[in-house]
C-alpha cells in the first residue's frame, strides 16, 4: 500500500482525462489548480474532442488519448462524465498507470445502480493493480511537489499537518481556514466514497510519513474498522490524531450515508475507541481547527492547574466557569504569589484566581503578571486575553471634531502600546515552556493576530475554546505518560 | 422608582464631577463620550482645579463647584477619586440632584473597608432621595437623548434592545459587537456593584418601557431575588428576556464575588427560575448575541420540524447532528415533496432531509429549494448556508497569470451570482413567515452579510448556533402558548 500512496501523493507526471479550457467545467478547474499551485511535475491534458487538436491548455499540449502519451504516467485524474469513467480506468490499466483520482459523483452514495457501478470499478482496478481516490471526491493537495489536484479554490501553505476529509467541501473550507490561520498542510485528501483507498489507508500512510507531525480527520464513518483498530494499536503515541466525527445522531448518520455512503455506527463505540487510543475528538469545526493549531503552538500541560489572567472582570468569571466545566483546576494562589502581585497592582485587585487586575489603565501589568504566573510552580497553564482596545476604537464613531482627533490619537497610542505588550508577552512565552492560550473576541481579524501568528502564539475565540484546548492537550499528555509507564513496567518484567 | 429611572435615563442636564481634558483620565473619557455621541441636553463639567478657571472642555464652561451652577441638574456623574465620592454625593443631595452614576471602583467588591464605605454611601443617598448607578460601573447609554455617559469606546446605534450588564467591560464588548451586527440599542447600563439601583430595578423599568422590545442581561448574581421573582411573575410573556448567567461553577461564583461583589447562588435554582418564567438562557456571549438578533430577525417557530438545506454534504451531516442534539426534529419529507424536488435536481440528490443538492453547479437551485421547503406544510423552520464561494476565492492565490485572471473573473461571476441568489432568498423570506437561519463560516466578514443584515436576515456562525437559536425560540413560543391557554382556562372558569 505504501508504494501506491507514495506514487499517488508524489507523482512525477499527471494525466488529466477530461481536461478542458472551458471555465465552469470541472476539467478546467482541475487544470487551473494544478498550474495555480505550481506543480513541479509533468502535466498531460487528455481530451479526444476535435477542438483541442493541436491546442494546449495553460501551455500544456493536449493529447487525444493516453495512447498518444509516450512518457510514463504516475497519476491519472478522471474528470470525464460518470458513464465513461470505467473506460478510462481500463485505459489507465492498459497503460500501467497505478494510481488515479476519480472525481465524478453519482456512484455508491446514490442508488443500487450506482453501488453496482462502483463495485465493478473497484473490481477492475484491483485486478489491474490500480488504486484510486474517490469516486465523489474533491481531490487532494500534496506539499512536497506543490500539487493541488482538486476542485477546490484553495492555496494551502506547505506545512506538517496532514488532513483526511470524508467531506470534500468541508475539507476545502478547513484548508481555507487553516491558510487564514497561517497553518501549513503537508497532505490534504478528500477521500470521497473510498471505494478503493480508504480513510484507514491514508491514516496509516500519514502516521508513517516523517514530515507529518499532526493528523486531522473529518470522519463520517469508518469502512474498515478492524484495520483502523490495528493501525491505532500499532502506532499509539506516535503522533497526535485529531478527529471531527460527524454523523453522531440518527439524522446525522442517515445524512452521512447519503452523502458518501459511509456507515457511521454508534457514537459510543467511536468515543470508547478514540479514548482507548488517545485520539483527540473535536465536536465541531472550531474545536477541530483550534486543536490543530494548539499542537503547533503550545507544549502539553503537565497538570490541569490553570491560571486565569483576564482582560477584565466579566471575562474572568466566564473563563473560570468554562475552565471548571472542562475539568481544569482553577487553583488558588499561594500567599507568596499574592504578595508578589500586591507589589504590582492597586490594592483592590482580586487577590485570587482569576487574577483580575481590576480596571488598571497600565497595560504593561499584563505581561508582568503573565511572567509571575509562569515562573511560579503553582500553575501548569494560563488562559489570558489579547489586549485589544484598538478593536473597540474601530467600532467607535465620535460625532465632534475633537472626538475624531481623540479617536485617531487613541488608535495610535493603543497601536503602539498593544504591540509592545504583545512583544513582551511573546518573549515571556519563549522563556517559559508552559502552555498559554490567548482569547480574542475579534480573532482572526485582530490587527495583533499577525504578530502573534508569526510567533506561533495560540489564539482562540472564547473562554470555552481555551478551556477545551488545554483540557484536551492535558488529557493527551496523561495518556502518553500512562502508555510510557505501562511499557516500562512491561520491559522491567 | 420609575420616576428616578425616567430622570436617570433621560436627563435634560448632566453635571460631571471630576470632568477633565487630560486624555487618559476617566473624567476626560466621560466628557468625550458625552459629546461624541451627540447628547441632546445641557452639560456642566465641574472641577475645582485652578487650571480650569475660565476654561472650557469641548466648548462647555467648567464650574469650580456644583454651587456655581444655577440650572437644575438631573444627573450627576461622579468620576472623582474614591475617597471623595461621599463628599460629592452630599453636595448632590444639597443641590436636590436625584440621580447619579458613581464610576470609581474600590468599594464593596474589595475588602471590609470598601464594603463599609459603600453601605455609608447608600445610606446617605437613600436619606437624601438620591438613587445611583454603581459604584464600580462603566456607565450607561440612552438612545432617546443620545447620551453615552460611559468609559467605553462605543457608539451604539439607536434601537429597541435594552441591556443590563453586571460586567462593564463585557457590556462594552457586547455593545461593540451589536454595532457590528447592525443591532440598535435603546438602553445599556453597566450596573456595577448595585449599591443603590440594581439589576432588578433596571429590568422592571425596561419591561415597562414601550420602546424596549427585547431585554438582554449579563448576570453574575441577583441581589434582590424576591423582587426579581415578583417582576417575572407579574410581567411574564410581556417581552423576551435573554440572560447570560456567569458564575455557574464554584470558581466562577468566587470570581463574580470579587468582581462586583455579587452572590451567584446555585445554578440549578437559576435554571429552574428561568424556565418557570420563560426567560431565555444563553451559555456564552455568542449564544447571547445570536438570541438577541434572532428576536429581531425571525418569527417564532410554530413547531420543531426543521428542514436542512446545506451548501454541501458535510455541512448537512453536521447540521443534522446539531439539530437532533438540540431537540429539533429533522423530519423526513413526504413523497410529494421529493417528487417536486426531483424536477429540479439531478437524480442523485439526497432524497431526504438534509436536502443535499450534491455538488450542483447551478446556485439558483438554492432559493428555488428554499421556497419549496417553506411553501410545504412539512417544516416549521429551515437551516441553510449562505452561498459564499467568493470568500473561498479570497484565500486562493494562483501563481500563474491565467490563474490570476481566472480568479478575478470568478470573483466577478460569484459576486453577481451570490448577490442575485441572496436577493431571491430575501424575497422568499418576506413572502413566507417561517423562520430561516443562515450559516456563514466567514460571518460577519462575508461581503454578503451587509445585504442580508439590512433586510434583517439571521446569520449565525455554525450549525450548533443555528440549532440553538431555533430550539430556544420554539420553546419560548411553546411557553407563551401554554401561559395563554392557562389564562383562558382561568377566565372560562
Amino acid at each position: 500500500m505504501k508504494n501506491y500512496l507514495d506514487i499517488l501523493f508524489n507523482p512525477q507526471s499527471v494525466a488529466i482525462f477530461g481536461a478542458s479550457n472551458e471555465q465552469g467545467k470541472v476539467g478546467a478547474m482541475i487544470m487551473n489548480n494544478i498550474v495555480a499551485c505550481g506543480y513541479r511535475g509533468k502535466v498531460f491534458p487528455i481530451n479526444p474532442n476535435k477542438k483541442y487538436e493541436g491546442k494546449d491548455i495553460f501551455g500544456y499540449k493536449v493529447y487525444p488519448s493516453i495512447e498518444n502519451v509516450s512518457e510514463k504516467i504516475d497519476l491519472a485524474v478522471i474528470v470525464v462524465p460518470r458513464k465513461v469513467v470505467k473506460n478510462m480506468i481500463v485505459q489507465c490499466i492498459k497503460n500501467t498507470i497505478r494510481t488515479a483520482i476519480i472525481i465524478p459523483a453519482g456512484f455508491g452514495e446514490t442508488n443500487e445502480e450506482g453501488k453496482k457501478d462502483e463495485k465493478e470499478l473497484t473490481r477492475i482496478a484491483e485486478n489491474g493493480n490500480l488504486k484510486f481516490v474517490g469516486p465523489n471526491t474533491m481531490g487532494f493537495w500534496s506539499a512536497n511537489i506543490s500539487l493541488n489536484v482538486s476542485m477546490g479554490y484553495m492555496s494551502p501553505l506547505p506545512g506538517n499537518v496532514s488532513i483526511i476529509s470524508q467531506s470534500g467541501s468541508t475539507g476545502v473550507v478547513i484548508c481555507s481556514e487553516l491558510r487564514g490561520m497561517g497553518v501549513g498542510i503537508r497532505y490534504f485528501v478528500s477521500s470521497g466514497n473510498e471505494a478503493s483507498l480508504s480513510f484507514e489507508d491514508y491514516l496509516e500512510y500519514f502516521i508513517n510519513d516523517n514530515e507529518t507531525k499532526i493528523i486531522a480527520g473529518f470522519l463520517e464513518g469508518l469502512r474498515k474498522r478492524n484495520k483502523f483498530l490495528n493501525i491505532c494499536k500499532k502506532n499509539v503515541t506516535k503522533k497526535p490524531i485529531i478527529i471531527l466525527k460527524a454523523g453522531t445522531t440518527d439524522p446525522g448518520i442517515k445524512a452521512a450515508s447519503s452523502h458518501t455512503g459511509s456507515i457511521s455506527g454508534s457514537d459510543e463505540v467511536y468515543n470508547a475507541t478514540f479514548k482507548q487510543y488517545g485520539i483527540l475528538r473535536a465536536q465541531n469545526i472550531n474545536q477541530f481547527l483550534d486543536l490543530i493549531r494548539a499542537f503547533i503552538c503550545i507544549n502539553l500541560p503537565e497538570g490541569n492547574r490553570v491560571a486565569i489572567l483576564p482582560g477584565a472582570g466579566g471575562m474572568g468569571v466566564l473563563t473560570a466557569d468554562a475552565s471548571d466545566k472542562a475539568g481544569l483546576n482553577v487553583a488558588k494562589p499561594s500567599q507568596g504569589l499574592i504578595n508578589k502581585i500586591n507589589e504590582i497592582l492597586p490594592d483592590y485587585w482580586s487577590h485570587s484566581n482569576p487574577f483580575d487586575p481590576v480596571g488598571t489603565q497600565d497595560l504593561s501589568v499584563f505581561p508582568t503578571l503573565l511572567e509571575l504566573l509562569l515562573e511560579s510552580n503553582e500553575y501548569d497553564c494560563v488562559i489570558t486575553n489579547v489586549i485589544e482596545i484598538r478593536s473597540l476604537l474601530e467600532q467607535y464613531f465620535p460625532q465632534h471634531d475633537e472626538g475624531k482627533q481623540i479617536k485617531q490619537m487613541m488608535i495610535e497610542v493603543m497601536d503602539s502600546t498593544e504591540k509592545s505588550v504583545a512583544r513582551r508577552q511573546i518573549k515571556i512565552l519563549n522563556k517559559y515552556r508552559k502552555p498559554v492560550v490567548f482569547i480574542s473576541h475579534v480573532y482572526p481579524n485582530s490587527k495583533l493576530f499577525r504578530i502573534f501568528e508569526k510567533k506561533n502564539v495560540l489564539i482562540v475565540k472564547n473562554p470555552d475554546s481555551a478551556a477545551f484546548v488545554l483540557k484536551s492537550l492535558y488529557e493527551y499528555n496523561r495518556f502518553l505518560k500512562k502508555i510510557k509507564e505501562n511499557s516500562q513496567t512491561t520491559i522491567q518484567r
